[in-house]
């Protein structure tokens, strides 16, 4: 079975762009377009308009990005609905060769932990069958719980081929709150501590790339925690996040790179599906926006790359 | 409005127990009396499962239980039928004068970790108007993230009379890992500065019966630290875990009370509704056994309270 770092590496490859399409269904932002025609706000039009809006993203951005990150905050504010939008998104996205990864910062311990590994990785047990639920190529995941909490999504990743990106410097002010805090017993920030587990978690798991399918997630609005962290973590893919709305810049994010111009992919969301100017787009002048607004994207990293390269 | 904790006091004080019963749906596990002539395991089959199981244990201790406890995970591995199913399990639970406390340890940063709070305790914007979602009494939340990342929970209290525990010290082996670090800049543990966190947030949301909304979970199986936080926190009600299927004693859990006999709930799941001996257990022998283990469970904990008090 290929792992899923070699699978990322892959779609990396063939795209040209290690720039990740976030989806945050907000049905009040989207275009009147989308909205238009629909009756009333049932569930069902809930559900029809956030995979209707996923779908024409998708297909603006399949070839040009090599991933889509659902948020599962977004899709959980509209209930079982939300939910079953998320389903559809799935499947849309795996119709298109664009991978998966659900960012839903999921844990808990025992087999509570395995549950959440089960509904997204791997098969859950109905009724005496083993079923797929989600099945996500990766799933984010909370390290604060301890590294006995991450075991069942690393098993899970060996055994389905999947991977996981642990939460560990976040791009936001209250990040240094506990995250920078220095621990007696190392002398160093707790998450230098958290990284040492996440590269003995993900030493089984270095595909053929040379990369492994267990690793951070680094919000680049600090670079100097970045490179620092790239550093302690040389096969591990970082999940890039806080560029475009929370305000990290191309330079911060290639930080989180190694020299090979691999080991990280760089999140883009609001900048990316929100940023259409008003209401009343229209659905070519949308699709125009997600485009342009992916390829500068990926010209402004790679600008970044060769800069610092 | 009324705040959450007066709520719970009210409810610990109506049915004589602060013993929450943990709703973990393991469809695999339950007593064949509720899957039988269904026919196929569909995603139907599945929700309805689900929701006639969690609505005759609830119907078994509605009176003698202040409050229910769904563990998502256990859910959200059903996929989109599952969170149907909490959506039954939450208005079954409200219909029986049930509090319920959503254990999903959700958190992220910023307008993400708002989406969750309107998701389970507030409003979500659809179509320009606004709509309860799942409109639980109280949800889990993570804290590495900082203390940014808790406000918009706390907001949501607030405003619509909710509450929350946030996860602070964890009753598996490997909650050390993290959450006991000695930190250079105070030479405490971790989760006493996030302690610290909890106790601020929840200033300002003390009701009538002296208590906060804004509480700790904390698992029981680590008495001497649970003494400490209880200390610490003297306003919270402290969400203990870890009862039963993970090994904390009555002794333990005495720890986390004050000697007003409030101040905790005590949570147990699999030990209520999954010890039932086998599959073919019928109706009347399942109730019996929920009932019975509820009862145990409560005086086992009032008899520690007395030695300890």
């Amino acid at each position: 079975m290929q792992l899923f770092s070699d699978r990322l590496v892959e779609s990396i490859r063939k795209t040209g762009s290690p720039c990740v399409t976030g989806l945050d269904p907000r049905v009040h932002q989207m275009p009147a377009f989308i909205k238009s025609g629909r009756g009333a706000p049932t569930r069902a039009t809930v559900r029809a308009v956030i995979a209707d809006f996923h779908e024409l993203v998708m297909d603006t951005v399949a070839g040009l990005a090599p991933a889509v990150k659902p948020q599962l905050a977004f899709f959980e504010q509209y209930g079982s609905a939300g939910i079953q939008a998320f389903e559809d998104t799935v499947q849309a996205a795996k119709e298109r060769g664009l991978l998966v990864i659900a960012d839903g910062k999921r844990n808990d311990v025992d087999s509570t932990a395995e549950a959440y590994a089960a509904a997204f990785l791997g098969e859950a047990d109905i009724f005496g069958g083993k079923q797929k639920i989600f099945d996500v190529d990766a799933m984010t995941v909370t390290p604060y719980l301890g590294r006995d909490s991450m075991v069942p999504y690393v098993d899970a990743c060996r055994q389905h081929g999947k991977g996981i990106f642990i939460v560990l410097k976040t791009s936001n002010p209250g990040s240094g709150d506990y995250q920078d805090q220095v621990l007696e017993a190392t002398g160093r920030p707790l998450y230098e501590s958290i990284a040492q587990t996440i590269h003995d978690l993900g030493d089984g798991l270095v595909g053929e790339s040379g990369y492994s399918s267990i690793g951070p997630v680094i919000g680049a609005t600090f670079p100097d925690t970045a490179a620092r962290l790239r550093a302690l973590l040389p096969r591990a893919f970082i999940l890039v996040t806080g560029y475009g709305a929370q305000g990290a810049s191309a330079e911060g994010v290639a930080a989180c790179f190694n020299t090979d111009g691999l080991g990280a992919i760089v999140n883009s969301s609001r900048a990316i599906t929100y940023s259409f100017g008003n209401e009343n787009v229209s659905k070519a002048e949308f699709v125009h926006s997600v485009r342009e607004k992916t390829l500068r994207m990926r010209d402004e990293i790679a600008a970044a790359l060769t800069a610092s390269g």
